[in-house]
């Protein structure tokens, strides 16, 4: 636990949350700002930043909790479909700097729009392809 | 393998794509429409559509491999940031019915800006949080 992490405080019950689910390692809550009503945070229990510190059994935790939390969030809404996402450092939208999954029911004509795509010049894409592959 | 599946054929090779990584359960490749330069898309080697029908082992293996994307790809980019999302159905933009994450790479002053939040009537949070726990 970081002593002044929100999130920390939430599952560990020093600030209140609305909590739909809990295991061993996962905790889930309302989002009190929602995206669409029903948008739910799931995050791990023992603090990590974001993707790029969270051990790989985290990880894989919160992998599986992600369909058992959308499935209980797909039911109760009456979603139609279901965005999940993580923001990654300030650049990306992360605000709380404790990993969470945002997993939001979306409707048809519910009026939220895709980012736009952009093109790739020639060459390019297979530049960056190649940058990618050595930096494994 | 599903045989009209656009990602089913570029993971068997049949179609052409820009592959930045592959192991026993995934495979990852440069989206050609890409929200940013470096956007990859993260897919499983078997065919699923989405969270709801995707197995617990296979999205563990999928949540694992996010890191080690999102990881290359920061590095290959210089992003500072880093969005991950999956599309479940139509409603929630989901085009190619294979389960796919996408890796966006982010940099400050981008452009691209989060979905605005929306705010519960008084009861409304209770009401839905209780609904979501009866779903499980």
């Amino acid at each position: 636990m970081l002593q002044f992490c929100t999130f920390c405080k939430i599952v560990n019950g020093e600030f209140p949350s609305n909590t739909v689910f809990q295991d061993e390692h996962t905790f889930a809550f309302i989002d009190i700002r929602p995206i669409n009503l029903g948008h739910t945070l799931l995050v791990s229990k023992d603090h990590y930043e974001n993707i790029f510190d969270v051990p790989d059994t985290v990880l894989s935790h919160l992998g599986k909790t992600l369909k058992t939390i959308s499935t209980a969030v797909k039911v109760a809404t009456g979603a139609e479909g279901m965005n999940i996402g993580m923001n990654n450092e300030r650049a990306a939208g992360q605000i709380i700097n404790h990993i969470h999954f945002h997993i939001i029911p979306r409707f048809s004509g519910d009026g939220l729009q895709p980012w736009p795509g952009k093109l790739y010049s020639e060459g390019e894409l297979k530049e960056i392809a190649e940058k990618i592959r050595e930096s494994f």
